[in-house]
């Protein structure tokens, strides 16, 4: 797919996963090497990705560790964990640069995961420390995102994205871009 | 530009832009609108981007507000600023995912300009409160990224980025994906 396509068609689509269908290998490696080639903060690749495929696993995360209304991913066949260590970043002014380069690098996965035809959901609202006991996570590693990697439910990408992505809202060009100085009109 | 081709491609070049060539507006406009698309956390969308075009304001800025290393983007047709209001997005824990939603909406621009045959080059090493200051950004804003967006010195992207992804390092899966628990191999 192309790439301004892929970013026009890439959607959040948790509820259209099929549970059935297995996602090969050869893929999940594809979306994690998408990932590992995103841009960092002077380089410093902070991302740490776990891998989940064991269905037992899932169900116990999901339902220990994430909010109600992410039950549902507890059907997926593969739950991807990005995570990193603030201190292996740049802290700047108070500002934790892991999340930004984790953002690039996630980002990448969800675009090559649609590129591939799968469909992914990134949630945020876990209970970490849960989360971290059950994975093993040290302390001083922070939980940023966490998405399932399916086939949707429908034939293909396209049908199961259809009707989310008109749905879908952004804010227009005029509200989120300023031309030379802040609030001025682009 | 195929997407897994372009984050395979996508490699940052602040030394090989062009200084004369003009990049079109309906080039930036794609750039932005890629960055729009992307998902942030409840779809708060807190990126605001400014576009700096005029080519003394580029000089000033860079000048006085970058670090010695970036003087080099002084150079650059078009810098666009990346920022964000912290309280625009969720803060979990801590952890304040402007930083990541801007990320993402980043990586979106920087592969849409590979695939326009532009190059990029995300800098944050800037002293803040000058830029803020030369671009009437309010206070309880905070500037993530800058990047310069530019045709290559070269004849083609590809030309211009060749020699630089040979150089490019990057840790390789098995440094960063776990299997199922944190440590475990993939």
């Amino acid at each position: 797919m192309e790439t301004l396509e892929a970013i026009g068609k890439r959607v959040s689509l948790k509820n259209r996963i099929s549970p059935t269908r297995e996602v090969e290998q050869e893929k999940i490696i594809k979306i994690l090497d998408a990932a590992r080639l995103a841009p960092s903060a002077k380089n410093t690749q902070p991302w740490r990705f776990i891998v989940l495929r064991n269905k037992q696993l899932i169900k116990t995360l999901v339902s220990e560790a994430f909010s109600e209304g992410n039950h549902v991913m507890s059907e997926a066949p593969v739950i991807i964990i990005a995570c990193a260590k603030p201190g292996d970043d740049i802290i700047r002014d108070g500002k934790e640069y892991y999340l930004y380069d984790v953002g690039m690098a996630v980002e990448n996965m969800l675009l090559a995961a649609t590129d591939l035809g799968l469909v992914t959901h990134p949630a945020t609202g876990v209970n970490e420390d849960e989360l971290k006991r059950i994975l093993d996570i040290p302390d001083e590693v922070r939980f940023v995102v966490a998405t399932p990697v399916a086939y949707p439910s429908k034939d293909s990408y396209e049908e199961a994205a259809q009707e989310r992505l008109t749905e879908r809202t952004r804010k227009g060009l005029q509200e989120v871009v300023y031309m030379n100085s802040w609030g001025k009109p682009f």
